[in-house]
């Protein structure tokens, strides 16, 4: 005791809301409703409406470690019904409603959730869910008017509106626990593999937050006006719900609507001055602009991720919107931020992912794990280790990481002389042919830099001699024509011969996965057999 | 454990130099020397150079939690010993080498530091304090040869540099303790009371690091060069040494010489973007460069605290330097920073010290401690909580917070409607007259803002008949002259008739503490009596 000390100071997630609302009382969460008509909070109002989901939750009996699972689109309510759920020490499971209604039911097994708290157009969707989810005995409706016919189901539906009228009193104290605690529970994507539950804690999320809130970040500030596309059901949105009140930024939520006119009408009306997302809304903005011939003049930034970004569309969206694009890598497993660009726009490139800032760390491996003895310049089999990485999935006994606490990540990549991450392919989507490895990415990056091309993908298909053999499918961008001798042609001399695709196969449209990413999964089910 | 888990991650400041090294390679430590030389060590080879002095200290039997301590100016040697000392687990004791012999050994006494490192032009200073602090054994000499005449003296004397020759080998392990383990130790400044330790933590440290790196905060990146002027026996020289290899910024250092002249060749010669210090430091550079006509074109911003800034030199340094200044509020008891304005150079004052970020909360209360019901535009006696903040002394068996955990800073305060702290005065410096408080500070900042004024203090002066009256010391700025009814006036219709000053003293140089305040104590001693 004679040392002295410091404060005790638990970084739990709680405190992000309790600070907007006491230091930037008057900044705003903003959400899109239908034709153009916005919702307006302040962090003051959420807060006090968040803390009467928590009293709320905890008049139905949800306890400390409770999963509450969410199906909801990027509103102001899901964002209360979050802080709600972790401020009490609760974990929010956080459900993708894109996903089939079996696979969502598959997730609430494992998490037990009991509530799910609803937007109210994915009502009939949490019905069909749970029907093979039999724990879930309790929906709350957000963002909308409870359906009347309730088919004599077995479940309580209310409006979390009405709910909150009475739960006025003494709620359950925020942030009384461990930092330690699960705040959160996200499954992965799963198009490379079945969905693994990931679950975040309030100290994981909190640090993850500081990360994005450096200057060489995500740099979000009292001034900024964040737009968060990127959805609350995919790895916390990557964290902007905790990052813009720790900071007084306005929080603008697009609701259901992610289309190209309603996302230009929301940044022009909100001045906003960054924006987040997969590059394929980056896409649909862009072409609504062209198309009608607008602007978004306070736009300066658009952080891009999830998916590669093919450097045609980063070139369009920098010199139209007259923007910097943020580059970056992450997964739901890095909370989900691993590296981001530079938000000055320098060194750039639309491969590059950016250098990891403090507490995230990369070692690029053989196939066997092994460390490269040289670890810029090569590529290798990229594995990572920090506060905000996984180190156990839900559920399972055996951690994810090896002896020395690496996280492999699938992600094949090389890192430059300056520390910059270049992800250079997945290591599950290598093609093996004649016994030697190609790398579809390759192939995809030279493709899909093609003013032509919209999207590009390149798969194995099953081949009697070679084992695989590559097939590239391609998306064309409106009204473009090309033929397959022009389109492979940009690839002679780039590859090595025998990388060279056996077909092409034109779609009107490549499919994608909720998260934006090229659904692959799909491809190989449809495609990929002889 | 079926919840899931994210990986362990300990906080501890060796992380920052490792990530400086590993990721920011080949960015720079730059030391000033004799006559513009500077030397340059890159962050890998000064983490080297940190790991061998771990090496010989625990070859000297230096053991997890043991003071070891440093009387040196700011160099890259000062912060291998940092590095060196904290990352083991050892505590870094701060020495301030402007203090008194009697003084320092004091604080020896508690610390016990057996070891001191020393800058060579301070040995005689560390002699000297050896004779009051019996535990010194040992004196590790930087930035310089060891004196060859010893006095048969009872110390062992070396040259660090010729020691870390012999330490190769396997050193401590780094950062392998709790986070919560003691990093440093500095005594306040002691200008308003005897001096008491603070322990500061690797946690505490760790937090108030990702803290001034926010994009709102001190918003340092990777390519920034960061001018520390801020002494490194003073608060952890406000956390730099820490924010710079976490982020991979240019961290420059002035050695002994801050004068202007030295300061403005070491910015321009290392492209200095952000300067760091007290505010009469920049009065030498301002004074140094209007005499000679020079400029500063690298310098964007200069973060001003630790004592308040006259608004009248805020404003030459802005416009003559084209330069914004980041006025802000700390303390030793804060690691030390509390409160920074926004580095955009908004809406500012120079008597505004910003709001808080994410980590800091701010209350204000009566002269009881009782928290006053208006927490906005009302003054009141700030109190302050957080991560980084003091909760008990080194030493002290009582806490140094109330029961609800909220330190007393004695500084008086006001907060705005947009949540801007203003210090309106230290409690301790309030003058009693008739019963009556008057607030110098008031005073002092209608003085300091004349044109003529250089530097302005009241303090009470003992009078019989109303127990204390207000005295006026003023400092002018070369050449100028102005008389006692000239500043008086200037208070006129601004202050109560009997908050004027009985008397006006004119000082060729005010007495200021090490760290760049104001000795009020000095002043009281000499002009506080009838």
């Amino acid at each position: 005791m004679m040392d002295g000390s410091m404060q005790p100071f638990r970084l739990t997630l709680d405190k992000f809301l309790d600070h907007g609302a006491k230091w930037h009382a008057r900044s705003e969460v903003v959400t899109a409703g239908a034709n153009g008509a916005v919702q307006r909070l302040t962090y003051s109002q959420l807060r006090d409406r968040a803390k009467r989901v928590s009293t709320l939750l905890k008049k139905r009996s949800v306890r400390f470690g409770d999963r509450v699972a969410t199906l909801a689109w990027n509103t102001s309510a899901h964002v209360e019904a979050w802080y709600g759920i972790m401020g009490m020490g609760a974990v929010c499971h956080t459900l993708n409603p894109r996903l089939a209604p079996a696979d969502i039911a598959a997730m609430l097994l494992q998490s037990q959730a009991r509530i799910l708290i609803v937007s109210a157009d994915l009502v009939a969707l949490a019905f069909a869910v749970a029907e093979d989810a039999p724990e879930v005995t309790s929906i709350l409706v957000i963002d909308g008017d409870v359906p009347s016919e309730q088919d004599g189901s077995r479940l309580r539906i209310e409006a979390l509106e009405a709910c909150l009228a009475e739960a006025d009193g003494a709620g359950p104290e925020w942030g009384a626990f461990d930092e330690t605690a699960p705040s959160g529970l996200c499954f992965t994507s799963g198009t490379t593999g079945a969905p693994k539950g990931v679950t975040y804690t309030h100290r994981s999320s909190y640090l993850h937050t500081l990360r994005l809130l450096q200057a060489d970040v995500f740099a979000i500030g009292c001034k900024d006006s964040v737009l968060a596309v990127v959805p609350m059901f995919h790895a916390n949105a990557w964290g902007l719900p905790f990052a813009t009140p720790a900071v007084g930024a306005k929080l603008v939520l697009p609701g259901r609507r992610t289309d190209g006119e309603s996302l230009a009408r929301l940044i022009n009306s909100e001045a906003v001055t960054i924006a987040v997302g997969v590059p394929t809304v980056w896409l649909g903005l862009l072409e609504h602009l062209e198309a009608v011939g607008g602007d978004v003049p306070s736009l300066q930034r658009i952080l891009v991720g999830g998916a590669p970004l093919p450097p045609a569309l980063m070139e369009r969206l920098e010199s139209r919107l007259g923007v910097i694009i943020q580059t970056s890598w992450g997964m739901t497993e890095l909370s989900p931020s691993g590296t981001v660009a530079h938000p000055d726009g320098g060194q750039r490139q639309a491969a590059f992912a950016g250098k990891p800032a403090i507490g995230v760390d990369l070692l690029l491996t053989d196939e066997q794990g092994v460390t490269l003895p040289e670890q810029r310049n090569v590529e290798g089999h990229l594995h990572v280790r920090g506060a905000a990485v996984v180190e156990r999935y839900f559920g399972q006994d055996e951690p994810a990481t090896d002896a020395d606490g690496w996280f492999a990540t699938g992600d094949l990549a090389r890192i430059d002389d300056d520390g910059n991450l270049i992800i250079t392919g997945r290591a599950k989507d290598l093609i093996k042919s004649g016994g030697e490895w190609i790398n579809p990415a390759e192939i995809e990056a030279i493709i899909g830099a093609l003013p032509s091309v919209s999207l590009a993908a390149v798969i194995g298909r099953a081949d009697i001699k070679w084992g695989e053999r590559p097939l590239l499918l391609v998306e064309l961008r409106r009204e473009e024509t090309v033929c397959d001798d022009e389109l492979l042609g940009a690839l002679k001399g780039r590859i090595p011969s025998w990388w060279m695709p056996d077909r092409v196969v034109r779609l009107e449209a490549m499919p994608t996965a909720p998260t934006g990413k090229i659904d692959k999964l799909q491809l190989r089910k449809i495609y990929g057999n002889a």
